[in-house]
C-alpha cells in the first residue's frame, strides 16, 4: 500500500470480533465435535416446502425487483396476524416491520433509541449480538442478573430507585441465550410496569420462543405494553438463509427504522420474504413442522443435561433445558472454563466459556452447550470428551 | 400509547426520507408512466436462470444455514476472479466482502471510515443513497459539481488547496445517478494521484459499469490506486432480490467491515449468494444476457433522448446516454421541475426533480429521466405528456 494509507474511523477502537464466530472458525475441524455453536440444525429445516415455495415467489417476476424497506406486504399481513394471537390484540400493518434478521432490528433500534452516553439495561450473561450494537451505539451499558425465573427486576428495581435511568432494557425472554433461563410472568408484567412508569423502552428479543419442549412460552412481555418492542425471527423457525426476522413497534419507531433502514441496505428480498410468509402463513404444515423440531430438540436437550449430569455429579449446575438451543453450566469446583478450552479442543469438543458473555460478572466457571446440531449419542460423546479434558487438568 | 412513551435519538433530528422513494409510491397508479423510479426492467432479468439455480443450492442443506460474515466463499472467489480481470491485478479473496446490497456496504463504510465531522467530497447531483449514509456518519458534506467528463477534479483540487482534507471522496464514476455522465480516464487517474498525494479514501460506487451500450465503461479507478474501495451489485446485472452487492478492499478495510456487519446483520443469504455465484460464473451465459439487457436498455435511451430533444428543442438540454439507467434534462427557460411535477403527474407521467439530488446547487431547472422500465412508445408517450404538461404551466 501507498505510503499515504488513509485512516479509519475512531469508531472501531475497542470494537472486537465476536469471540464466538472467531471461536466457531477454529471448531469447525470435522474431528471435533461443537457445542459451541448457536446454530439451528438444517437437517430439520422445511427443505422441501422452502424449495417449493421458491419455485412459486419466482413465477411471479416482481419477486425479482426490489421490495418495501419495511418488508413486502404479504409477509407484513401474515406476521400481523401471528403477532395479533401473541400479543392478544390486533396488531396493525403499520406497527410490523421486516428486517434481515432480528439482528438488523436490534442494530437500527439501537439508532434510533440510543444517543451516545444513553443507559442500557442488559442481562447478565448477556446475548453476544446485543452487547455489540449497544457498544457501537456508544451506550453506557449496566447489566442486571439473571436468575432461575430470568431477570432479576428487583436489581432493575434497585438500579431505577438509585436514580439511574435506562433509554432501554434489552431482555431475552424465551429460552435465554446464553443462559437458558425464561422470564416468569410476574417478571413481565413488573418489567412491563416499570417501562412505563420510568419511561424507557423495553426491547423483547425473542427468536427462540417457539422452540419450547413441554409447555408454551408464557405470554410476551410485548402483551403488557406499547413501550415494548417486540423482535423475532424465522432463523430458528425456518431457516437463516432466508434472513427474515421482523419487529413489532409502535408507527412512530417503525418509521424512524425505516428511514434508517433506507441507508443501511434499502431494502430486504422479495424473494425469501415470499417464502417465508408462504411457509408461516400455512397454519397445520407449520404446526406439525414446529412439532417435530421441537421433539428433537428436546430429546437432544435431555441427553446433554443427564449426560453432563451423570459425568460430574455435583461438580457442575446446569440449567434445565426448557426449550430454545443452550444449557448453561457453572462448575462448582473452581474449573476455569477458559483454561479448559484448549484442552477439550485437544479432546475433540469444544463449548463456548462463559467469559464471551460476560458483562460484569466474570462467568469464568461456566460454559454455554448448544445441544442442537448434534444426536444424542454424539451429545453424550461429547460430555465424555469433556470430562476426560477436565480429569486431565 | 402510555402517557410515558420513551423518547428516540437525536439522531433521527434532520433525517429525511428519500425523495425519491416515497414519489415512487405516490406515482404507483396504473395511469401514471413514471420515469422517476430507479428499476431495472424485470422483464429482462434471467427468472429461469435463477430458479434453476435456487433449485440447485437448495440441494445442498448447508445453504439454508448461515454462512459467514464476508460472504458465501464459492461466491467471493468468483467475485475475485470477475474483480481481478477488471483491476488488472490478482485480488485475493480477503479483499473481497459480499454485502446486501452495495447501499450496505456504502452505509458500513460509513461508520469504518468516517468519524463524526469528518469531510466527505461528494459529486453534486449525488447519489441520494450516499448522502444519508455520510448524513447518518455525521460527516461534513461539500459537493463538487460535474460535467459532461464527470467529477471536476479541478474543483477538487481547487478545495483542496484551500486546505480542505476530504477523509473520502464518493464518486459514481460510470453512469452517473442522477447526472448519467462518466469519468473520463485522465480524471481517473488523476483522482487516484490525490487520493494518495491528500491520503483521503475514494469510494467508487459501480452498479451500473456493466449497463454500458456502444463501448465498454472505462478502467476502474480502483485499477489506479489501493487508496480506491470499489463497490458493485449485482442489482442491475442480474436481480435486485438477491441482495448482493460487493466490496473490493484493502484487508484491513474488509476486517473491519466484517467486525460491523456482525453486529448490523450477521450475515448474508446463503441462497441467494448461491444464485449469484452460480450466473456470475458462467461466462458464456452472462455474456449474452448482459448484451441482451445492454440492446433494450440502449435501444430505449435512444428512445427517450430523441423524444426529449424533437419536443423541447433548445428548451432543454440532455445528456447523451451512454450506457445506466438514468438521463438528465436541464431546462434552458426557466421552467421549475419541481412546480411542474404536480402538473405533469396529473397528465400521467412522473420523473424525479433535479432538487431531489442537490447538494450545494438547487437544480431547480432539471429534472432526472429513467430510461429503463419502459418501453420506446411508451417513453414517447411519456414525453408527449411532459410536453403537454409544460404548456399548460
Amino acid at each position: 500500500m501507498s505510503p499515504q494509507t488513509p485512516p479509519l474511523s475512531r469508531r472501531l477502537d475497542g470494537l472486537q470480533s465476536s469471540a464466538i464466530r472467531d471461536l466457531l472458525k477454529l471448531t469447525a475441524r470435522p474431528d471435533i465435535i461443537s457445542l459451541a455453536g448457536g446454530l439451528p440444525d438444517e437437517q430439520f429445516m422445511p427443505r422441501d416446502a422452502i424449495a417449493r415455495a421458491a419455485e412459486s415467489a419466482l413465477a411471479d417476476r416482481t419477486r425479482l425487483q426490489y421490495t418495501e424497506s419495511a418488508g413486502w406486504g404479504p409477509l407484513r399481513e401474515v406476521l400481523a396476524v401471528r403477532e395479533s394471537k401473541q400479543l392478544g390484540r390486533a396488531v396493525p400493518m403499520q406497527e410490523v416491520f421486516v428486517t434481515h434478521g432480528s439482528q438488523q432490528a436490534l442494530s437500527l433500534l439501537g439508532d434510533v433509541l440510543l444517543d451516545p452516553g444513553a443507559l442500557v439495561v442488559v442481562e447478565d450473561p448477556a446475548y453476544v449480538g446485543a452487547l455489540q450494537v449497544f457498544r457501537a451505539a456508544g451506550a453506557r451499558i449496566v447489566a442486571v442478573p439473571l436468575d432461575a425465573e430470568g431477570m432479576r427486576i428487583d436489581a432493575l428495581e434497585e438500579l431505577l430507585a438509585r436514580g439511574e435511568r435506562p433509554a432501554l432494557v434489552h431482555t431475552v425472554a424465551n429460552f435465554h441465550n446464553p443462559r437458558g433461563v425464561t422470564l416468569s410472568p410476574a417478571r413481565r408484567r413488573a418489567l412491563a410496569a416499570l417501562a412505563e412508569r420510568y419511561g424507557f423502552w423495553v426491547v423483547e428479543d425473542d427468536p427462540y420462543g417457539e422452540l419450547w419442549f413441554d409447555r408454551p412460552s408464557p405470554q410476551s412481555v410485548a402483551s403488557y405494553s406499547p413501550n415494548v418492542i417486540r423482535l423475532s425471527s424465522a432463523s430458528k423457525v425456518l431457516a437463516p438463509t432466508l434472513r427474515v426476522g421482523w419487529m413489532i413497534a409502535p408507527d412512530v419507531v417503525c418509521r424512524s427504522v425505516e428511514l434508517l433502514k433506507q441507508g443501511a441496505d434499502l431494502c430486504g428480498s422479495a424473494l425469501t420474504q415470499q417464502i417465508a410468509a408462504d411457509l408461516l402463513a400455512d397454519e397445520d404444515w407449520l404446526g406439525a413442522h414446529l412439532d417435530k423440531v421441537r421433539g428433537i430438540y428436546s430429546e437432544r436437550a435431555t441427553a446433554l443435561v443427564s449426560a453432563v449430569r451423570t459425568r460430574f455429579g455435583d461438580r457442575v449446575v446446569s440449567t434445565d433445558a426448557a426449550g430454545g438451543m443452550f444449557t448453561w453450566v457453572d462448575f462448582t469446583d473452581g474449573t476455569d472454563t477458559a483454561d479448559l478450552l484448549p484442552r477439550a479442543v485437544e479432546h475433540g469438543v469444544a463449548y463456548v466459556p462463559g467469559s464471551a458473555f460476560a458483562v460484569s460478572q466474570s462467568y469464568r466457571n461456566s460454559m454455554r452447550l448448544c445441544f442442537t446440531t448434534s444426536e444424542a449419542a454424539t451429545l453424550e460423546e461429547a460430555v465424555d470428551r469433556l470430562a476426560r479434558a477436565a480429569a486431565a487438568g
